[in-house]
């Protein structure tokens, strides 16, 4: 299936669309010798919102779920990428474990543990799988949607490595978001490779630091192609100790969000855009979807229900919110069959290896789309010339559009290697 | 369009493709290990023959054309593998010479040298083109069957860098073969890469020599895999000194061919193959399908007629024939619309990138399909379900059976890249 594009035909999108598929060669060239110099993480999906007037990303997952959304064709793409991620990180390998989210009876999530087997399995490597929960003390079956089963294994920790009953693997890799905070097991293995490392669990991380990073990015690559970094940077500002069920830190979030509201409306003016701006506040260690609010005047939040301080209080695992992220809110305005779509990218290793619509059906433009109820349509790779055609009027070809949220979702990768390195607590300081 | 493989549902090359989808990730280690003592070829394609009984290489080309016969789909995955071979040999490059053949009107050959622009362009390269006939002058137009044009270049060699008016490139890719010989303008390039290396070419190479790397292969591969190397490997015989025009060296190529139809036989007995063995003669510095002859008896060697004298006497190029290699006939048991088909695989580094069938509608099952009248049909990857499915019937699944002809086509560059090595001029000796 091809989604219907409604994107909007005119504007600045076109232009950069076109500028792009000009600036091919150099942009590849520049990502190349950006990628000598930072490690990409292991593997990446990218969130965009495309406004037409703008793109850009709105959310970087270092433990992209997902992956039974990519279509078949896409499939050789990443064993190829995964075949060069695992040549770099530990060539000699026979087995990989591979760590999911605890919640594992979900079928959805569980077809894309299954598909991220068949990858790494395709690419050379013995796939099993280990779980953190520690309820589990034996191999146990979990039944897939297709009838099949997979089965997770209790992990077993020695003092130096960590592994499964009879299996030894050189690579972890985690699809676990470490929400919950680091387990013990996973603390102190300098034997093993553990992929993406720990301190881009979400124990750790923080939306932010990703945004501050990606904002360096921007910058340059807009110097490269000689642009405003605007159209594909969404502003930000931070607020320190906010607690949405006592209330405090209110005066520093309306304010912070009064005055991004007023840099947005300076933009938009700029580009003559007749939209209404909106922020969208979020929890600063937030994941999952949750922690997460649209903002269309500062007022708003001077008097919010019960409800929404509940939701705004508290994210995935129980962690608690303190620390929150107002960004730009970017609309999107892609469609399918009439529901609000954005596009997600994936990425493995430095390779962009396919993509899907989140689609909504009960949200607006202006919101956070990743919540229940959303449903997936695979991206323009089922188009049958799939390579970006230089030459093509702008805003009409499926494979340029999809090269454009290809750039854009790498550059988001590339903030996050920028945000690993700089947050890595093992990282040799050289002055 | 997906071809219809006819190919025996029963025999040795089901069990074989069931042995290797059960060691897929076996397989992929053993080439990962291979490759890192071994560096691929920049870009290869290997001519296969399934009989059913045994699936052989029959021929491996360091100068790929048809890479225009390669289906859109496939093309993301040329260009991922573009990336990653760039990215070892010139991380920083801009630019790249590619060199072509200079027959550069033929408008089949224009289109594999478009894609391949096309190929390199996206992977992050301005790829120019120069040529190797003195007589274009100036920089020419060469108008393509789709309306487009290709502009080739004279080439500007100073004493130590070879590139085009304003275009210095750090790599020059060859897909020219060299059969003609090694042109001056390519000797002593000690600061570019040049790619494929000159003793890669035709005037250097010689058949017998991949398949004596082949068979070495092969046997290390079919220790893996536990099985018979006769399964993949075609048995060979060489004569040196062979005149077809002066009828020196007959007797060698008699007694070689009656040898060789002899150790056949006893194959075909030991696995109650009921087939006629025959053998191929061919110009041990042979290509584009030229000096070559089918012999089921060694007594046809005896009374040639001029017409085959002839043929086999001179290959591309006005090359003479004093040696040829016999190597053990593979009959090819696929069909496309009752057209004997070959698949043939592509690869570029060490990935394989896609294929297609050559079939000829005049040749039979143990002739040489590469021959005017031949045309193309995409392989198997238009098929919705492009990985390998491990516990599939055999013999019925077209992503399986491409999965084992990826196999065997990457045994065939690997037998390459042992070659080039034993041939390389500048290799360091180590006793």
């Amino acid at each position: 299936m091809v989604p219907h594009l409604i994107t909007a035909l005119t504007g600045p999108i076109n232009e950069l669309e076109q500028r792009m598929l000009e600036s091919m060669p150099a942009i590849e060239r520049w990502f190349r010798l950006e990628w000598m110099e930072h490690t990409p993480p292991f593997y990446t999906s990218v969130d965009l919102r495309n406004a037409g007037f703008k793109l850009a990303p709105v959310d970087t997952n270092l433990y992209p779920g997902g992956f039974n959304n990519l279509t078949h064709e896409m499939l050789p793409l990443a064993v190829q990428a995964a075949m060069a991620a695992i040549e770099k990180i530990c060539p000699e390998a026979k087995n990989l474990l591979l760590i999911p989210e605890k919640h594992t009876r979900n079928s959805f999530y569980l077809s894309n543990i299954q598909r991220l087997i068949q990858i790494f399995s395709s690419a050379g490597l013995n796939v099993r799988l280990g779980t953190l929960d520690d309820t589990i003390t034996e191999p146990t079956d979990l039944a897939l949607a297709d009838g099949s089963t997979l089965t997770i294994e209790p992990l077993v920790r020695t003092k130096r490595r960590l592994g499964l009953k009879h299996f030894d693997p050189c690579t972890i890799l985690l699809n676990n978001d470490l929400s919950a905070g680091i387990p013990d097991v996973l603390k102190d293995l300098h034997e093993q490779y553990l992929l993406p490392p720990l301190h881009a669990g979400w124990a750790v991380r923080r939306k932010s630091q990703h945004f501050e990073a990606y904002e360096e990015v921007a910058k340059k690559f807009a110097k490269l192609l000689g642009m405003d970094p605007w159209l594909i940077n969404p502003m930000y500002a931070v607020c320190d100790e906010v607690n949405f069920q006592e209330g405090t830190g209110a005066e520093c979030l309306q304010s912070q969000v009064d005055a991004l509201l007023g840099k947005i409306r300076r933009k938009y003016k700029e580009y003559g855009i007749n939209e209404k701006p909106f922020a969208i506040v979020k929890a600063d260690n937030g994941t999952y979807g949750m922690g997460i609010m649209t903002v269309r005047d500062a007022k708003e939040l001077a008097d919010l229900n019960r409800r929404t301080r509940n939701k705004m209080s508290v994210v995935k695992d129980g962690q608690e919110v303190n620390r929150v992220i107002i960004q730009e809110g970017v609309p999107t305005y892609e469609q399918i069959n009439d529901a609000v779509a954005e596009p997600v990218v994936y990425m493995i290793d430095r390779y962009v290896v396919g993509g899907f619509y989140r689609v909504h059906a009960e949200r607006g433009i202006d919101e956070n789309l990743n919540a229940p109820g959303s449903s997936f349509a695979p991206l323009a790779f089922a188009e049958s010339t799939q390579l970006p055609r230089p030459g093509v009027k702008p805003g009409v070809s499926a494979p340029n559009r999809f090269y454009m949220y290809g750039v854009i979702g790498r550059l988001a990768m590339l903030a996050a290697s920028y945000e690993l390195e700089a947050t890595d607590p093992n990282a040799e300081v050289y002055n």
